[in-house]
């Protein structure tokens, strides 16, 4: 039961590393969404293996097909059914895997939690898992650009230690697309990259922080207590493997600011209410207020390193690990679209929410 | 929908700051456990206001009441109700809040969501709904603690630019409590005393950060993919009013450590399998691996600041406005055992939620 | 996990018949909506005991409290929670229930399931539970009818073998409260009354059949698979205690035509496409289809009965049992709001999902 | 959001008649439970069309293939992803339904509610859909019957007004298939099998009643009000495509007796507590209460028939229309393999409730 996310928009994934597809369920999209395999494939083309020389050498074309749920170009209401077949599998290079556990990865929890598991590639727990979450995702950001013109839009502030300066304006998908780590700073991303590929002939990893916006958000998205907007995509950027922490607007910083510094102005611009500075990053009292949402997440550097590690095997024993394998020595170019399209699930999912509340009854 | 939280352990929350009553109904707490009323109300003291000199001097008692689902000191199975009756409202102060937009609060984001308001004392974005939180974070720590001695504790280790220093052990209750910010370090809890009473003898305010931990949690919780247990952790967090931010094991500063550092190696201890290190912060994909878990949660500074702000009113008119009422210079001290509720709340759900998978079935 | 009902509309039931107080959290109701107490409890006084010489003479004046969500006289979009508090208990008649369990009721299975219970009138398996959903149902037909005129009317169409003759007409409310037994025709109520006042004398018991009808429901609602209209209106009616059979249309009966006797041709009248009967009983494909909805729900004879029973204790030793306490006979003629109650839920539940998966999206 | 069942073991089913694939995703089996694809596939043959000669010629193989979740022969505990590719579709036979309502069909609901269907073959509102829920059924079926020999059986006990005499006995499987209408009265079979085959020659149709029994089942599975163990069964068969009724135990029948002839007295017999009768269909204030659970589905006649039909167009014009196609002319005997997939499903799911609840907590 934990392979379901939303309320209203609700995609359940399912698939393992080197089982042979991996796919995804959308229950609840609305009917008469124009929809094509190209528009679904073209995020996933963002999230491939081998798209770039510092993402993982393994070529998978990861190919998506409709099987339900789209009929003469159109959603029509019911499930939506999009799998991915696989190709590249080498499972003897995880042979060792079966009997030791990986540091820091899941390996050893998934053992003391069902008893049995997939060893080839890290099963279910792979990154694999996330092909079902952009091809939804897709699906979840043309609706919401073509009802209302809303953009998601992710890149990379940090990689290591090397931070790109404050991005001011909302990025267009060309200059994050400009480069392989997906900064869109010019500069910057230069030396991110350098810094990714020192790491990975050292045989090993570095993480980051990818930042997130998304424009031309209505006011009013969001509940109140449990299932704020910012609690929802704290819940959605956690659920993404490598993930140790989320913030919103002014994030850790702002504790250093007083309540005076803090807070958001509003004022009317424009005809409309509006905020002189933006510390709460689009939501107040977990609902969106019209602003920009800004959020970024941090990313551990990838647990698979290509040095030998100190670990126990399925019997308890200590032993030393060296990985085999074809491994990403940064996830954060490929993950970029994985956040994007997480944000927009939950943007979709709060969307139909408010219509439930909102705009049946004509009080 | 949004007042309810948890799967299996399911909690709804009601009650606006100025109505008659707060509470909360758990529904799927199990049969059979001893709970007090004196134990529920031990922890809404923590929260209470007027505690002590570094919080809003207003005067709520918050003696709670068992209206149902516990029988001769037993719980039975069926929803516990519990309600809280109001005591000292004081509408008159909150009458420019009708008109006017407090900044950085819910008051406009409520006006434009719902059309309607129930504008005194921020209604239902009121802080004072966490008492139905912490009142069924005491059933749940009662729980985690009767069945398998689960202690969870949180604390603060930053106000505002004041950081306590690493905090080693887990820390007793005792040592959280005893001093009034809630800080387990006596010298630094001195320094983050002094710092509140000055920013609100300014009418301003700060913010800052709760660690939490929990130790003693068994192997096997949370669920892979949507509903990790640090995407849930995340959540309910991000739940809470004034946070801005979550990170669990190395968060943020973790991004700074390449993969050869941040790497937990497995050994064997005390013919347990451990982890050398805890940058996971006790948990690997998504799921406990029986090390404590740690994780941290950033607060802004209070938005009430008792200074003129500009702002603008219902009609969108720019205005000033000038708070009245009597508000925390500081939410920490009163938000560690709001933490504490809700990390219980998450984890006695997992916990529950293992037991439906793991338990039933003899294999 | 078993005391909440709707997915949009939300309600959470608490609370044990000889407790301090039953009640309901309605979580999801749209803001804007004018309520007052008094509507409320007009439905209220509709299910409350000594209402009439054939139900049972227990004494509760039922007095329902709004205790949050409502401001001004308009709720507000955040959880209403309504209050019954208890009066007339005599806990001395249940004592024999402690160490006896009553044959068909529920006594024996609660306690095999949590090991212990509130005996005390059946503590939460007592009808006294269904005061919560009639005073939330009171709410949902206010909705319906205060935002498209849709009506839901039910009522008795037979007392143990007693039938009354078809109902052609939507009844009027008038109609229906017009006599004690809430059968819209006159000469078989009286039947009807006397024939539960000849079992009463008789310390025995009666069941019989409530048909319930709504008009004026907008073509669309339901959904496709597993949540179609009359499986949720199946689960609401079986959800009702002494419930032993619910049918929708043409029912059981309709298993005696042929398909060409039985298929609703479609015509069109007054501009609309309609159904030249309507065995389909308003739903086809699980979706309404803009014709009166209409189903009937079987109930037991009720369980409590004065004449001495075999039973067993808690001990399992065999036994008699002679009831004591003050008994409904017969209990249709308050279960007749209590079946408009759950329907009005299940309407306004599928009205909101329909709005979240069709109105949002102008493509 | 319509086409997912179940808290615990949840499945989701996608697909339509004549897409190229159906399948399901089983979301929370547990781990470690030895299944095949062998299994799975037996009882989507009792499903499948072309079976006999009472059944649709429509030649579908129905194969099943298990994508994700098992590894090695047991399950992992992550989504078992279960897909079946069409083969004879015949598009041209449905050309005349683009334009024409179907009487007592979806046809006319699905465009009103979604402006956009696919037609052929009535898309997903086809009987195509339950191949999911019968594979996933047969998990289901094989956790109950490998943990505790727990056996679900359904079969035919009316066609039209042919009605099998009572069933005393608990019937085997062999005794079910022992003839193409699935009811285990051999004469009755036979009179019911030429009745069949008549309304066909006559191009009309029959519809009846399924019988579903569960044996074995432990004391205290469901949960008191809501999801009361009978509401979730009623739910279940009304979600089915044809059903019009439901009831348990004594059902509507029962409404003809009084109180003292209805109650199910408590004896012990062999050590536990039972009923001497069995009015209640095993259930007691919606928990299960050890004796044989016994309930039945009423089913209308196959809408479908080879007849002339009154019907209007998707511009409201009155028109007629001859169906093409093969058809069904009773679904009953493909029917009772489905029923008891969804009861199992409804069983699997309170069972895995009832351990979340009940056997976490040693108190």
């Amino acid at each position: 039961m934990s392979n379901s996310f939303g309320q209203n928009f609700r995609i359940t994934t399912w698939g393992e590393s080197h089982g042979p597809a991996v796919g995804v369920v959308i229950d609840g999209c609305p009917a008469r969404l124009p929809i094509t395999v190209e528009e679904i494939q073209a995020d996933l083309d963002r999230r491939r293996p081998g798209q770039s020389d510092i993402t993982t050498p393994r070529k998978e074309a990861d190919k998506v097909e409709i099987l339900s749920g789209v009929f003469e170009g159109l959603t029509t209401g019911v499930p939506i059914s999009l799998v991915v077949h696989s190709s590249d599998q080498r499972p003897g290079a995880y042979d060792e895997m079966k009997e030791k556990f990986r540091p820091s990865h899941a390996d050893y929890t998934y053992q003391a939690k069902y008893g049995h598991r997939d060893h080839r590639g890290g099963g279910r727990s792979s990154a694999r898992e996330t092909i079902g979450r952009v091809a939804a995702g897709a699906v979840a950001r043309k609706i919401l650009f073509h009802a209302r013109s809303i953009e998601v839009r992710a890149y990379v502030t940090q990689i290591h230690d090397i931070i790109a300066p404050p991005v001011r304006n909302f990025p267009t998908l060309e200059e994050v697309e400009a480069n392989a780590v997906r900064c869109p700073d010019g500069d910057t991303a230069a030396r991110m990259i350098e810094r990714i590929k020192q790491v990975r002939s050292a045989g090993d990893s570095v993480g980051g922080i990818i930042e997130c916006r998304v424009r031309n958000v209505p006011t009013g998205l969001g509940e109140p207590v449990f299932d704020r907007l910012e609690a929802d995509l704290a819940k959605a950027m956690l659920s993404l493997p490598a993930t140790k922490g989320f913030e919103i607007g002014s994030g850790f910083a702002g504790t250093l600011l007083k309540g005076s510094q803090h807070n958001d102005a509003f004022v009317t611009k424009g005809g409309r209410i509006r905020t002189a500075t933006n510390h709460s990053g689009g939501v107040q009292g977990g609902i969106s207020n019209g602003e920009e949402i800004v959020f970024r997440t941090a990313f551990k550097p990838t647990a698979t390193i290509l040095q030998t590690q100190k670990t126990v095997d399925i019997h308890g024993t200590e032993t030393e690990l060296l990985a085999k394998g074809r491994h990403d020595p940064c996830v954060l170019p490929r993950a970029v679209v994985i956040v994007e399209a997480m944000a927009a699930l939950v943007l979709v999912d709060h969307w139909m929410r408010q219509a439930a509340q909102n705009q049946t009854f004509r009080f």
